[in-house]
């Protein structure tokens, strides 16, 4: 290293997957809590859900029509049609006590239990009611429109898992169980603390060398996007006894971001208030961009300092901040990749893991990834039209045209 | 068509394009509304946002260092390093009157903007500061470490657009342009009409052959997850009066969803229901699972009926209702599909479309589409599995394992 002044600098920058191995190592899972089913949506399940009866509970008719035999039905064809007497009907929401005989049919609403002795329905627009008979005009196999008890779900099977993320389905699988609640991990608070003088509100107006402040924005809006319940601290003043008091108020939260003064300069003092505070754990990742993040325990709560520069800082939280909050939260899902061709030539950097922004175009059925622009942590913009990511390991210089490459989408 | 109990039946499947063409053809665009920066997160932009200004509006550090003329670094070398005259400082959030002349040297922080004359900033543990000079030990390009102005958004450029579902890349970047509010699509309120007697709230106890209403709970989280307001009605008994009643209560709502008693049977009044109510435009779309689709207008407001039975409808939702709430939110992005390899062979019906629920698999880098189960319009538990659908065309009969299909992400 050299120059007196790097002295408090990056003495050395901790690889991606070490910096993360650290982070996660230092986390816990977060307490669970009960919510109501539609409130349960994207939530994480905190535990198993055991289905505590067959789904659907009773054999029941898919379609509207006749419940039957099937060996009734055996011959049965257009010029021979089987004549089965309709013996009474069978509607939803009722068991019926009825028993169907052979050579006896009865009538049976979509939904409705299948009355014994019936182990097919053959559908209305398929036979013909006639003087209290009615018409088959084809064999049936057994069980032929009947959605049989258990099919969907059996009782004792596990109908949501512990560490998925809650959607549409799950939620109809646990009314399907009569859950009206169902337990997930409590949303991590998130204290959100930006540094600098020069940062303005957005909607006031701009003077002197002042800029808005857009990283509280992107990472609040990270923050819920991925699951957490972000809390805006007031902007900080760049020195480190504001910045140790705002750390200190963030003490009740489950985790704290400080956004801004994490670089090596002389107001560089949010890993020196880490370490004084708490413990750091790192200081510098080698990922482009978003290297100068650093990461720390304080009385037991995760802090990550994120650079100020925005595309930087956004970058930093999904590689580093987003999944501590799904260790948090226990989610059990990896983020969906695909496979596609690089539209153009990676130049990267040995020794830290460049991550460059793609756009997806799908050509010929497959898909090709664009590199949207290769540098500036401050553009914000390659993120926002980015579809998908591309991390260039350490070890690799440079991806030619045409490669196959692994994209990690943005959703 | 066979059966005097058939006339009210299904005349005509229309086919799912056909459909979805005739939904979108009577819909009408939502209006706007404005909403805070962070609550903006997944809305839908309802106008292109042009950038008010550069950004970022000057030049800048984008490292701790010096500003420096690029020129006085020609030939620095780390045996014969340039000595430069420390001349002032520049800090972030101030715009400096300092001019940098030749030989001379400008202290400066990260974001700072950079002062008159300088053209490239040194990383301040690339050089060393000595007796108010510094020493540079190698050449640098102009605009080394400067984030330019406007390199990320030009003045005049959109930064969103029309019909993007906003992300928090995007949220930071309206506020770097100074935005606190955005533009966007109002909230369709979607109004959810349960019928059946024969539906009990989940929580509490079946007697009978009740069961458990579940399209209620996944229908209103679907709304949920596609950006509108789900309005859960009162569970509506199966006949038409309560029917015509509970959709009239629907009317000033933008969407009217009805589910169950769409069948064929002596108890389908939600289509009949409908055309006296208003226009019914199709009755029956030949996909599978989903069929007992129907689809109208009443006063201007679409109205979906929905088969009962959970599977079908949420695949009816997901391929009809969806599309229909994405068009008139005005969102403009397409679902994302990717390129699979079938892990086992599909046989399929002509004349309609079946939706394959498939578990997606990484083998070898390449996706492996496994259907889970091909049956069963009750069956949930195989879109609650999935991670995807591919939709078997009305045109063929049978795809073989090994090919080459297109899966539909559920998210």
């Amino acid at each position: 290293m050299r120059g007196n002044e790097a002295k408090g600098g990056f003495p050395y920058y901790i690889r991606l997957g070490d910096a993360l191995g650290l982070v996660l190592k230092e986390l816990k899972r977060l307490p669970s809590e009960k919510v109501k089913l539609v409130e349960s949506l994207n939530r994480v399940s905190a535990v198993d859900v055991v289905a505590p009866f067959n789904v659907p509970p009773f054999d029941r008719a898919a379609v509207d029509g006749y419940a039957v035999r099937a060996s009734d039905t055996i011959g049965a064809s257009e010029l021979h049609p089987k004549r089965l007497k309709v013996v009474g009907s069978c509607v939803t929401g009722v068991r019926s006590s009825l028993l169907v005989h052979a050579g006896q049919a009865v009538e049976i609403s979509t939904g409705a239990p299948l009355p014994k002795g019936a182990d097919a329905v053959i559908a209305v627009e398929r036979c013909r009611k006639e003087n209290g008979y009615v018409l088959i005009f084809e064999p049936v196999p057994r069980w032929r429109n009947v959605s049989r008890e258990g099919e969907d779900v059996r009782e004792g099977e596990i109908v949501l898992k512990a560490g998925k993320r809650i959607g549409p389905a799950d939620i109809g699988l646990l009314a399907a169980c009569g859950y009206s609640e169902v337990r997930v991990s409590v949303k991590p608070t998130v204290f959100i603390i930006p540094t600098g003088t020069e940062l303005v509100e957005p909607g006031k107006i701009l003077h002197d060398a002042k800029v808005y402040d857009i990283d509280s924005y992107s990472i609040a809006a990270s923050v819920l996007h991925t699951g957490g319940a972000p809390v805006l601290s007031q902007r900080v003043k760049d020195d480190k006894s504001s910045i140790r008091k705002a750390i200190r108020q963030g003490l009740r939260y489950d985790m704290i971001l400080v956004i801004g003064g994490s670089s090596v300069g002389k107001s560089d003092f949010v890993p020196s208030a880490i370490a004084e505070e708490g413990k750091l754990l790192f200081h510098g990742v080698a990922i482009r961009p978003g290297s100068p993040t650093s990461f720390g325990i304080i009385r037991g709560k995760p802090i990550f300092s994120l650079p100020g520069f925005p595309a930087g800082c956004l970058i930093a939280f999904e590689f580093l901040v987003r999944p501590a909050l799904e260790y948090m939260l226990g989610l059990e899902e990896p983020r969906m990749k695909i496979r596609a061709k690089l539209g153009r030539t990676i130049a990267s950097a040995l020794g830290r893991v460049d991550v460059v922004r793609v756009r997806l175009e799908q050509r010929d059925g497959t898909w090709v990834a664009y590199p949207i622009r290769i540098t500036g942590s401050s553009v914000l913009s390659s993120v926002a039209r980015a579809d998908g990511f591309i991390l260039v390991p350490e070890e690799v210089e440079r991806i030619e045209e045409g490669a196959e490459v692994e994209v990690v989408l943005c959703r």
